[in-house]
């Protein structure tokens, strides 16, 4: 996958690019990253690339210009373009999915009181990732790469992939690690009973009343066996 | 606001703390921000902080003893410890308004596949940004600070926090700046009128229609005037 970035800020990015799973599936030529300065598209030699809104408003624009022609000269016949905004539909875990099978993406960050709303007719996809208010789209263009990253081939076992919370529906059972005790905090016994039928048990258990105790609106979204709806229930009547 | 923040990543929060908002909270003395690395708190000569599940499973822990150090030796009366978690409920700009609150917040960054869970006794509020999976806490805890630094006093200017989209519970009217047209893409015609209640109007309108478009979730949570359902309604039956 080929990621082209559009940011007034691409220093931001450094630290993310040279960490973790991302420079991991960058060394794999999984994902090739490209930073491009929105400035360097700007139509004036003091290279601003915001303005005043039209009927007036509080704060600075994008201008469309820049971002107009940053993304035709970036745009090939497979390219989705995508701009990280806080008006777009939330990303999931199945967005991502279906966005990590493109081959060309164009990320769009924003930044003071937003775009020229004309930049909206070039885009494919607007996305938030969360209903609060950031600075600018550069922590939500890392977000969006860090959870496709994952995704692509080849970058982490695919086990690990299926495994993790939320994949399945349902939040993680609680794990617990050595040492047995710290501090007077203990390790729950079955888990060191060797029986791995009852840890199969508890831990489906767990699973179910962690996320009904922490997150029931994801129990609600799901078809739960008649088993599953007894745990919950059990706990219910608590 | 004092930020501690318990990582394994110290390094990825660099190009974050020297850019944007966070830099200017900072050099304004309204944040501070101190990162741990919590291999320090290790309790072997490797360096180590994680180990296998009890009662086996995929992937690495995150140990308890050295969070639980850690923690310990920065907590103080005041303090709250985030764990940015993806169990957690989910971030908002409600719950970043009363975060915001608070004098000392510990950031615990997981990573691998969780935290012994222990863990979560010694901490205040678990916290996911979105139902999607990441690498670590590291993006999730810059997400955070770079929403509570918007809302300390005197980082940006109050009249725009208040103009934000999403602060009062709809999505913000399309803008638009300079030029009036650009290869065919023109500027509407009432925000070049002068018309400043015209303008106030066509702003309003297209507020509503934006959210009813975009997010329709956002107008079932709104009470809405008789005069804007109408409006809602108008865009429904075309």
């Amino acid at each position: 996958m080929i990621i082209d970035i559009i940011t007034i800020f691409p220093e931001m990015f450094t630290s993310f690019l040279s960490t973790s799973i991302v420079k991991r599936a960058i060394e794999l030529e999984q994902i090739t990253v490209n930073l491009h300065q929105l400035r360097d598209y700007s139509h004036n030699k003091h290279r601003n690339i915001d303005d005043t809104p039209y009927g007036g408003g509080v704060g600075m624009l994008m201008t469309f210009p820049p971002i107009y022609d940053a993304i035709m000269s970036l745009k090939k016949e497979n390219t989705k373009v995508i701009y990280l905004s806080p008006q777009g539909p939330i990303l999931n875990q199945g967005m991502a999915f279906d966005l990590a099978k493109n081959e060309h993406l164009i990320l769009l960050c924003g930044h003071y009181e937003g775009v020229d709303n004309r930049v909206l007719e070039l885009v494919d996809y607007e996305i938030s990732i969360g209903d609060y208010i950031l600075t600018g789209g550069e922590l939500p263009v890392m977000i969006l790469i860090d959870v496709l990253a994952r995704l692509v081939p080849g970058v982490i076992l695919e086990e690990s992939v299926v495994e993790d919370s939320l994949t399945d529906g349902l939040l993680k059972y609680p794990q617990y690690t050595k040492p047995r005790s710290y501090k007077g905090y203990d390790v729950p016994d079955v888990l060191l009973s060797g029986h791995h039928e009852e840890i199969a048990k508890w831990r489906k258990k767990m699973s179910l009343i962690t996320t009904y105790e922490k997150r029931p609106d994801l129990l609600e979204k799901k078809d739960l066996t008649e088993e599953e709806l007894l745990i919950v229930k059990s706990v219910k009547e608590k």
